[in-house]
Order: C-alpha cells, then sequence, then structure tokens
C-alpha cells in the first residue's frame, strides 16, 4: 500500500492564480494519485475550475478565502494583513498536521516570513535556506541559498551544506554528496572571512557530504560538485544571471535560425534535435524553489509558472514529503550538532 | 598625424606565454599601424617569434628578462620576489612614461597588486575595479568589479558607478550611459546595507552617468543598462556562471546536432548561421579585464587566451589610450568630490 501525501496548495499564488494551479495540480494527481490536495482560493474562480476535473475534485478538499496576497505586498505589510489569506492558510494547515506540504507561487518573501513565523526552523536550524535543482553537463545540481539570508556566517553556511547534502542524498539518491563552496578561486586563501571560516568548518567536521572545497560560478553548470552552497545575495544573482544567459542564447539562436533560407531548412531538419535540447534546459522541469530548513515543506514555484512548471513544484514538494526529508536533516543536524569538532570550530 | 601608443607587453603572462602574446601584438599591429610595442620576456623564446614578424620587430623595443611570475603565486610572493619580472617591468614602463599601456595575460592578483604599488590609483580613486565588456540583447555591457575588492562600501560602489559611466561615455560613446546597481531585486528596500546606501548616493550625485536603479541577475544580459556596478564577490561569481552557462549550452548543441543524421544535416545547412552566431558570443571577443582607476592603464589578457582573445587585450588597452580614458576619470572624480551631495551623503 502507498502512503498518502495531502498537499495544501495556495490556489491564488502567481501571475496566472487558478487558472494555472488548479489544471497543474489535477496534472500532478494524474502522475501520483497518492497525492491529496486541500486547496485554499476563491470560490468564484476556483470551483468552477475544480468542475472541470473530476480525479482532481475527489482528491481535494476545497476552502474559500476572498483574501489573497499580492506579489507586490511587503512581506512586513502580508505579516500583518495576510491572516485568513490562501498562503497563510496553506501555512497553518501544514502547521496543524492536516497536510504534509504547501505549494505556492505567491510572494516569494512574504512565504518565507510567514513560513517561518508559523512553522518555526527545524530544531539547531538558524535560517532556513531557498534551494533548487539547475541542469549541468553531467546531470543536476542543488544549490542554496537563492536568496532567503542576504548575509551569511560559517555557521549558517554549514548547515545550508548539510541541507544540501540531505536533499542530494535523500532524494537524488547520491550516497556521499559532494559539496562546494561558491567563491572568487580554488585556492585556500581566496574569498572573505565568513567563507573561509566555513570552509574550515566543513573541513573538518563530519555531515551527509564530502567537502570538496572552493569552486567558482563556472562550476555550477561544469557539475563539478553536487551541491552549490553560497549566501543568498550571491545565489539569487548568480541563478538569475544564469536565466540571464539562457534567455540570450535562446535569442541569438533564433536568431541564426531565421538569418537565411539556407538556416531555416537546417532549423526544420534538427527540429526534433533542438526540441530535445530545450526540454534539457527548460526552466519548468526545474521550476519548484524549495524552502529547507522549516519545520514543515514548502515550496515556491516561480510567479510566471505555467501548468507544467507549476505541475513540477507539486511534484518537487511530494518527493521531499515521501523521502522524509525533513527527518533526516533533524536527525543529521543533531548529529552535526554533538560533534565537538563543529561546536569548537564555529565557536558555538 | 596619428598619435602613436606604446604598450608595454608582458610577454611572458598566460598559459601559452609568447608563443601566443608575440603573434597576437604582430595582428594587433597590422590592425593599429600607429601601435609601438616594449617587450618584455625571456630572449631565448621571444627573439625568434619576434624575427618572424618583422613589422612588430620594427615596431618594437625588446628587453629579456628572465625572470616570470607564475600563474600560482600568491600576489605577496610576487611583489616580493617578483622585481625585475617581464610583469613587473612593463608596469615600470608605465610608471616611468615609456610606454602608456600595460597588457599582461599573468597572474591577476599579482598583476592589481604590483599595479596598485608602482602606479598608485588616480586621485580619489580609493578601489581600483576590475572591468570587462560583455555581449547583451540590445548591445553590450560593462560590468565590474569582477573580483579585484570583495567587500565594498557605498562610496566605493559610487567610484565604480563613476569608472564604468566614464568608460561607457569615452570609449563606447554612450552620451549618458544608464548605470545599474546588481541586487537581488529591483525595489527600494532590497539587498543589503552596502548596497543601499550606493543606491542613495547615486540617486542624489551627479556624476557622467544616470543612475537607473537596482537590477538583477538576468538584467545583464537583457541589455536593461549600460553599466552593471557591483562588489568583486559578485561580479566575478556572476561572469565566470555566465561562462559556465554559455559553455553548458554550447555542449547540449552540440550533443543535439550530433544526435540523428537529420539534425547533422540540419546543422550542416545552418552552419554558417550558427558560425555568426558564434562569433557573437566568442568570448574571445570581450576578452580584456581592465583595471580601471590605476594611475596607469593596465588591461589583463585571460591567462588561456589564444592568439586573437590576446590580440583583442591589446586594442582594448589601445582604446583606453586613444579616449584619454584616465584624464577623463580624474576630471569627472574632482567634480564628483567637490558635490556638496557626494560629500555629505558618503558622510566623508
Amino acid at each position: 500500500m502507498t502512503d498518502t501525501y495531502i498537499i495544501a496548495l495556495d490556489a491564488m499564488g502567481g501571475d496566472f492564480g487558478p487558472s494555472v494551479t488548479i489544471p497543474a495540480a489535477a496534472n500532478a494527481l494524474e502522475k501520483q494519485p497518492n497525492l491529496k490536495f486541500i486547496i485554499y482560493g476563491d470560490q468564484k474562480v476556483v470551483q468552477s475550475l475544480l468542475d472541470q476535473y473530476s480525479q482532481l475534485k475527489n482528491a481535494a478538499t476545497f476552502h474559500h478565502t476572498d483574501i489573497a496576497i499580492s506579489s507586490h505586498d511587503k512581506p512586513s505589510r502580508a505579516l500583518r494583513h495576510g491572516k485568513g489569506s490562501s498562503m497563510r492558510l496553506a501555512i497553518e494547515a501544514v502547521k496543524n498536521g492536516e497536510a504534509q506540504a504547501i505549494v505556492s507561487a505567491g510572494n516569494t518573501g512574504a512565504l518565507m516570513v510567514m513560513s517561518k513565523l508559523i512553522l518555526k526552523s527545524l530544531p539547531g536550524i538558524f535560517r532556513p535556506a531557498i534551494a533548487s535543482v539547475m541542469p549541468t553537463q553531467k546531470g543536476k545540481v542543488v544549490m542554496l541559498d537563492l536568496g532567503a539570508n542576504l548575509v551569511c556566517d560559517a555557521e549558517v553556511l554549514t548547515q545550508f551544506a548539510l541541507l544540501g547534502a540531505v536533499y542530494a542524498k535523500v532524494v537524488q539518491g547520491i550516497s556521499k554528496p559532494s559539496v562546494g563552496l561558491l567563491n572568487v578561486g580554488t585556492e585556500e586563501m581566496k574569498g572573505h572571512d565568513e567563507i573561509r571560516a566555513a570552509a574550515e568548518v566543513l573541513s573538518t567536521v563530519s555531515f551527509p557530504g564530502r567537502y570538496h572545497g572552493f569552486i567558482e560560478g563556472d562550476d555550477i553548470t561544469k557539475g563539478t560538485v553536487d551541491v552549490v552552497v553560497t549566501d543568498g545575495f550571491t545565489g539569487n544573482v548568480a541563478l538569475k544571471t544564469a536565466e540571464g544567459v539562457a534567455k540570450l542564447t535562446k535569442h541569438f539562436l533564433t536568431d541564426a535560425f531565421k538569418s537565411s533560407p539556407l538556416a531555416i531548412m537546417g532549423y526544420l531538419l534538427s527540429m526534433r534535435a533542438m526540441k530535445t535540447m530545450k526540454d534539457k534546459v527548460d526552466p519548468r522541469q526545474y521550476n519548484g524553489g524549495m524552502f529547507l530548513g522549516l519545520n514543515g515543506i514548502c515550496v515556491k514555484s516561480h510567479g510566471g509558472s505555467d501548468v507544467l512548471a507549476t505541475e513540477n513544484a507539486i511534484l518537487v514538494a511530494a518527493d521531499l514529503v515521501r523521502n522524509d526529508f525533513n527527518s533526516q536533516v533533524a536527525e543529521e543536524m543533531e548529529k552535526l550538532m554533538g560533534q565537538e569538532s563543529f561546536v569548537e570550530t564555529v565557536g558555538v
């Protein structure tokens, strides 16, 4: 018998709201029939959509709310005025044990602040991080933090390494994931104080991963390591720079294929191969920013997500639940905190 | 009559030394016959190469030295033991007024530390920065700092904005270049203290550019602004991440074109268009890290540069000399320092 996993879905989040989130949930359910949903949103919009997906309707409980957090709201405003909103209700469902994971495409800052307040962090974790999976020349890499914590000290970076390593191990099945610290060079003396201190801690302690050393920006997509650890400022800029370059290449490639009748014929002949390549780097395949380190599974879908992207975010949440990610983190955190070498090097 | 510009060339720098630097100088000279060179390097290797390029030989003075700084040397070691090295002699030639610019593909850290020590900064400039030009969807962007200063306060970031704007104005001919501060979001409250303080200064002072506001990683290649300003840690990671994604795309594209007989035919038909595209994003076209803010023009060629890339770095140096970049910076710095709003906001 397969376990049932219950996802609390903020139907109102994202640029397209229920018109995307509801079909996405239906598609996710088709792939994983053991999912159930608690859907929060405006009945006026959601109900008619739910009526179109009978399988989802049978697997879902619906809760009406006409309060939704805008993507422009400051997190502080969302906290004050977001009571009863679809996002907050979804978080509370996990807090109360009614659901195992939240998925929302809403305001990232608001989702992080409310999740931290309501769910709290896992024992010992100071700062939950945003993590995401990216394609590399060798497969996939998980990178964190992508923007939750702009400034991070050695201890926080070490905890990110643990979170990333547990993810790579339990969800991706890599037995001893390699972890790199993103820096401006690979030599020991490179970088600022925090990152060199983090390198010292990671070289000393035992954690579910294997500390590889410093890596540079181009190592992310080279596949040099399984887990890339960095502060939220650098991680956010790196991720968005990568997205920008991918778009630039697409732009130039489209121009090139349109540039002459020969090139157009070339495109037509290689169309199928191009499609395979496009699928491989399709950002929708990598949608789902995981808020790791919270006392509950929380996945942020990109605001501009379409149905396929949102479906992926739901499946990412389901993956974390199925692999019991949070129990594993709690266990590993306890082991880490008990190590004398950790206590000594971070100077707790 | 065209002015003559004299380039001090560290022939020994880079992975390939004189076998690349000498032909590159010869090619640059062919394009710009008003160049002259002072070449520093090991006679055993350089002389026979020089003999093959008679035009260059006539336009060059050669100084033998068998001391070369290794790419693995720490900057501090290079400072202590680098006296008489090809890199140091090239810098001293600019200091002594024998040459107008240094070009080296050697150790970046050593080149920066020695240049700062020998040439000093331009009046008022605290921290010289490394800048480079990158392709965008709309044309080109200049980005700095790329690694010289890992941590930067508001005043330093403001000076980078000035350096970048003067470059875009005098070398690229953009009359009022737009300048963006790289951040994790475009809203005013985003980012850490230093960057928000820099935004305040740039919104207040008058400088050769126009302050656009915060930009995000994907704005770099979108062409949102003419100048991207960031600290050296973030800039270095962003630049290398961009290089990594470009390589990843190339990797996937090559795989796609090889994936079936149809795709191979498609490639053959679109080969010419692909070549045009490849040229457009060819990193060799963008080679030449400019050390801006020094009291002398200094350009760092990538260590792995081939002849075309090194030739480009030489032409970048010649561009800076021809447009009298440093005098313009000195003039603009004086104007900036004289502004009450600058003095007040940075709290000098």
